[in-house]
């Protein structure tokens, strides 16, 4: 079911409080009498709430989200162009979308945001929260509401904070869509929007998504008769698809947001804070991850107490969190049958009120 | 010394002819009667030919590039802004700089000129040709001019072809530049040229040069005053100092040439080929590498009859060959007195006439 909420009141990290902000969101699955059964999934940068589109290898009966067992919610993030809060919003204040003028949250914001939708609802646990990318930051971030609420964490592709590696990344993207002139410092025409530097950004961000070897083996230096090669025909097709749906200002809004990740800030030391994490915690590396590398993966499970560790092997890059959902789902059922089921009271079901 | 000389007629591989084609570079040192004493260096994308400059580590008496014992050569390639024929030169057929119609050159192109330039001079054997990333690239197409001309190559942190991995990362850059309305089709006013998308391009760039550990261990999460990320602010650095110093039109074109890169074409299937390779050789791989990665390097070495392997283990990414000098000068220089050397008659020396 997709849908939007309303939160009459929400206060962001850097002390902005905004009224009624939307919350679009999608539910898969039925709200168990005990309020207990909810699987939150945050979804990644340029996605849609619509997890049964881009995970549906692992979304459905009997699967890894099990939808027959599981309320599962996947709530947009603040900041992305479909239904929550964000730069395409029309600014009550003013009536006009606020653009580059939208107060810049930061992923514990979307987490708490998204935390007030589940209490609307009554929610009294969650069972688990799984996500790759921006996702598995949100996993992360909802662990500090701590093991009584959160029961279990599944944090794919993804450190603890945004590395330097990754924010030089988030800055030369955003740098291509400043490049272009359309957007006019943020205040771009809406109908003539900087459409080249978006796509240009989509492109590389293309490349960190993926791997060499996915490269090599899919498009070598074939190319068409035009004299292109494949590669740089595929790369033009995913700048030009991304520009269709999607808005410049929140691309460098949400590169932002993702900058700002960091569990630490405000709790302490790192290492001391990643030992805080009390609960059970799936966390998924991927060997050919050049994005968010394994090792970080790596540095998550040795900190965090009660985590276990999964590499996925996949030669896609960051991407094969998408690519390879057979295996992913394997690896995330298995453990959420032994670790986290336990936890799930099963009495009959009931709609959830929305 | 720097200087230029030219060609008074080139044709280029896709069969446009040149004339008066200017080629600049620099020498040190001093050419033997025997004419047998050069070494070739070849420069990167956006290297000058003051190999003085960016390999001082490497370049002098006593060091890997001999300057009392070899002729040491650096010619600037094709396309590049540094005084050989290139986008921004004059088309003689219409008095304006040639800019995107510039006819588009290859690697064997440059390295055909940088031949005729050292046939004016008498050379009869080169020594050895060196050179890392796009340099590297010239190394390889210089061995086919046979190993009783070309005794010796040194390619480092390169393939033997461009991946489509690399020619995604040209054309991602490529994009950025184009998203620049200062572009205008490659058409633009050199008084208004597209600063923003060439230092976007750069930025691009620096990240595929560079490492996740060398940027951890350099900038990790730390933040100025105004709040920007120190790695945001190195980046646009380099950005900026890009486009003081280099031409849009030049960088587009020489993206086109590396992309163009592939000892094979027109020679037959890519192992036969590098098997065909019969000088002796040092392959040089860094193993931090993202853009032209080790496992390329380890290739090279596997088919080339007479190569051996060498591993830079910095962790500065692909410009670690630039970046940690005195362990490359160690590895050449024992490898060259080892091999090279033994080939090289040391007679009296004469200045090169040029």
């Amino acid at each position: 079911m997709a849908a939007t909420s309303i939160i009459r009141s929400f206060t962001l990290e850097c002390g902005t409080r905004l009224r009624n902000v939307p919350v679009a969101y999608q539910t898969w699955g039925t709200l168990s009498p005990a309020a207990d059964n909810v699987i939150v999934v945050g979804h990644s940068l340029t996605s849609t709430p619509d997890a049964a589109d881009w995970w549906r290898g692992c979304l459905g009966p009997g699967k890894a989200l099990d939808t027959d067992r599981f309320l599962v919610v996947c709530a947009n993030v603040i900041g992305s162009p479909y239904g929550t809060v964000a730069p395409v919003s029309l600014n009550p204040a003013t009536g006009d979308p606020y653009g580059v003028n939208m107060p810049q949250a930061t992923v514990r914001d979307t987490v708490a945001l998204h935390k007030m939708l589940l209490d609307s609802w009554g929610v009294r646990q969650v069972a688990m929260v799984i996500g790759g990318s921006m996702g598995g930051m949100q996993a992360l971030e909802w662990a500090f509401y701590g093991p009584d609420y959160v029961r279990g964490i599944v944090p794919i592709g993804v450190g603890g904070r945004h590395s330097s590696w990754c924010i030089a990344w988030s800055e030369s993207q955003r740098q291509a869509i400043f490049a272009d002139p359309g957007w006019r410092n943020g205040h771009y025409n809406p109908l003539d929007p900087p459409v080249a530097g978006l796509a240009a950004a989509r492109m590389m961000a293309m490349i960190s998504y993926r791997s060499f070897g996915s490269f090599e083996q899919r498009f070598g230096r074939e190319r068409a008769s035009n004299g292109a090669f494949n590669m740089e025909t595929w790369l033009r097709h995913h700048g030009d698809k991304l520009v269709r749906r999607f808005d410049p200002a929140c691309y460098v809004y949400l590169t932002h947001l993702m900058d700002s990740h960091d569990v630490s800030r405000g709790r302490g030391r790192y290492e001391a804070v990643l030992q805080k994490i009390r609960q059970h915690a799936l966390v998924i590396g991927i060997r050919s991850d050049i994005l968010y590398l394994l090792a970080e993966s790596e540095e998550l499970a040795e900190h965090m107490p009660n985590a276990e560790l999964a590499v996925m092997e996949g030669s896609d890059g960051h991407d094969t969190f998408l690519t390879d959902q057979a295996a992913l789902n394997d690896t995330v059922l298995g453990w959420r049958k032994r670790v986290i089921d336990p936890f799930v009271l099963h009495r009959p079901l009931r709609k959830v009120a929305s």
